[in-house]
């Protein structure tokens, strides 16, 4: 060991809703967790203005709101809160060595990854200021504050086409802008979309990208500026005279152009990613369920779920990651070996 | 069909966590769940005098008050609330054919099963005053609440065994309470609590058993009155010579006598059920992991986990089911048959 290494019982990456659950539990499971807090604080749900469906709130609750009470809760218990990016975790040795991009090097008995998906953005004029009012990543939050309205979804393969047809329960009519002819989609997702865009619900507007969002945080969305070309592309074919560029008006963006499951780190490991990135977790019935193929390393919230996404689901594995944690620490055999050497060495 | 019977898309049974979350999710994706709240309205929370650990709580929130919070937040949505226990469910037509056991009918679409499980309590003089105020069916809810104290836990089984090991984290010292001379407990379970046994963090009491509580809801239990009898069953003893009866000092009692699922109604479907009731849900990855062997007919909550059993998890299966519900329902071919037919009996 070098002098730069501090154990841990217990390293929880991620503060969104899995890794502060997590924390409450593992706090109060005394296994004295240190939380890292990564470059998104608060993960995805801060993201959110208003939280209408997380159980427990009538009124609702703001994203940020709802994150700092749970991060008060979790600090409450005796969790250790700090700002830290995970580079790697080595789990060629016990403890697992845990390395931070800002070069700290932690030890620990057991390590839940729940270091979140971050939802892709276009990256253009307005998308940043607008996040949140009208803009947002995320139609199961959201859909239901902008009932009756126009809305745009962006993106072309199964997020999409899953989000475009739940806005119709709300949407005045739904558009769908999407770069390129073909869509990524499933076939099963484009058939459900057709039926809408049949039925007149959902509008199909192919090689279409929007380049700059227009409105304020006070009134939301008002517009968006469109451009076109049958080539596919067009924001690369700007100069080209086929490139049609036009204003559009919309009530509500919502962007749908993938999730990236922040799970590099894990990459050298023997935890098990599918193809996106997404961790492999046990699952199943009974305890273990947030388990991996590495003993002692555990995942919740959206490293694992693909699907379901929730603020709910999040915490629900948060908390099942921290049970499975605790079952794995209290199993320990040189668990009490660590705390008898901890002792000889405070003698 | 008869006059009596009612026709409803969704119906969720239970209104604990589980069927509270279904609930709020179902109403918001516009399924207008009829939620059937059982003889226990509010599920277990309800016995559980302070919730500590429910995420986005950093003060705590009584159990009945969370329950409250969520029953406004599922009634704002649309969903509809009444009283009624469900005596079957016929899945061999379809739509699914719903008693009640006070003879009402329903007809639905989609089924959520979140009915909970009962803990087992002894029956004994003392208990129902002293629930939530010191007598706990749940360690993992409670136990943090008694740190320093004497606990006492009864039963035999796994569960007590969990939870004596469990609660050597706060009490000062923890007995257990079990009326025979052997444990069921697996050998797993039975090994952990030797160790404990053989560090004086556990006492056990072999063929005893508690006869009647002490104490008051405002300074929690005093002592218990327990009986011994070397052949076992001392309850059933009480006149033999060979019962000693006596009373015990402790801070707390924890009944870890078992669980029943309440899936009787389930029983002449073809839902797997396992040995001791609990439904066998899908599970795995990705979407459906609330589906059983019935499609439309999904499970949540305590009907489906035997293992962790908080509400957070409760929560976020509740929120997984009525997902995939919508999903189920949204693919239903007789669904636009039904509304059309619906809509031309409007006419």
């Amino acid at each position: 060991m070098t002098d730069t290494e501090d154990h841990r019982r217990l390293i929880v990456a991620g503060t969104g809703i899995a890794g502060l659950t997590a924390a409450i539990y593992a706090a109060r499971s005394n296994n004295d967790p240190l939380v890292l807090e990564g470059d998104e604080p608060g993960g995805q749900l801060t993201l959110t203005s208003e939280v209408e469906n997380y159980p427990g709130f009538p009124e609702g609750i703001s994203g940020p709101d709802l994150i700092n009470e749970m991060k008060a809760q979790a600090e409450q218990f005796g969790s250790d809160l700090k700002h830290g990016v995970v580079e790697n975790v080595d789990d060629s040795e016990r403890p697992f060595r845990v390395e931070l991009t800002n070069g700290d090097v932690y030890t620990c008995d057991a390590f839940i990854a729940a270091s979140g998906a971050s939802a892709r953005t276009l990256g253009i004029p307005g998308e940043d200021d607008l996040m949140g009012y009208g803009v947002s990543t995320c139609a199961t939050c959201d859909g239901a504050f902008f009932r009756g309205e126009d809305m745009l979804v962006v993106g072309g393969g199964d997020a999409a086409m899953e989000e475009a047809h739940f806005l119709t329960k709300f949407a005045n009519k739904v558009y769908i802008a999407h770069r390129r002819e073909e869509f990524r989609a499933e076939d099963y997702w484009i058939d459900k979309v057709q039926k809408k865009v049949e039925s007149g619900e959902i509008e199909i507007m192919r090689n279409t990208e929007v380049l700059e969002m227009h409105g304020s945080p006070e009134d939301g969305v008002d517009h968006v500026t469109l451009a076109r070309n049958d080539a596919g592309h067009p924001s690369e074919k700007l100069d080209d005279d086929e490139t049609e560029v036009s204003d559009f008006d919309v009530g509500a963006v919502f962007i749908a152009i993938g999730h990236t499951p922040n799970t590099d780190y894990l990459e050298d490991t023997g935890v098990e990613l599918d193809e996106t990135g997404y961790i492999v977790a046990k699952g199943g019935k009974g305890g273990g369920q947030t388990a991996t193929d590495v003993p002692g390393l555990f995942g919740a919230g959206d490293v694992v779920d693909y699907h379901y996404q929730q603020a709910v689901t999040a915490a629900g594995m948060g908390c099942k990651a921290a049970i499975d944690a605790d079952d794995y620490l209290e199993d320990l055999p040189e668990n009490e070996e660590t705390e008898a050497a901890a002792e000889a060495a405070d003698d």
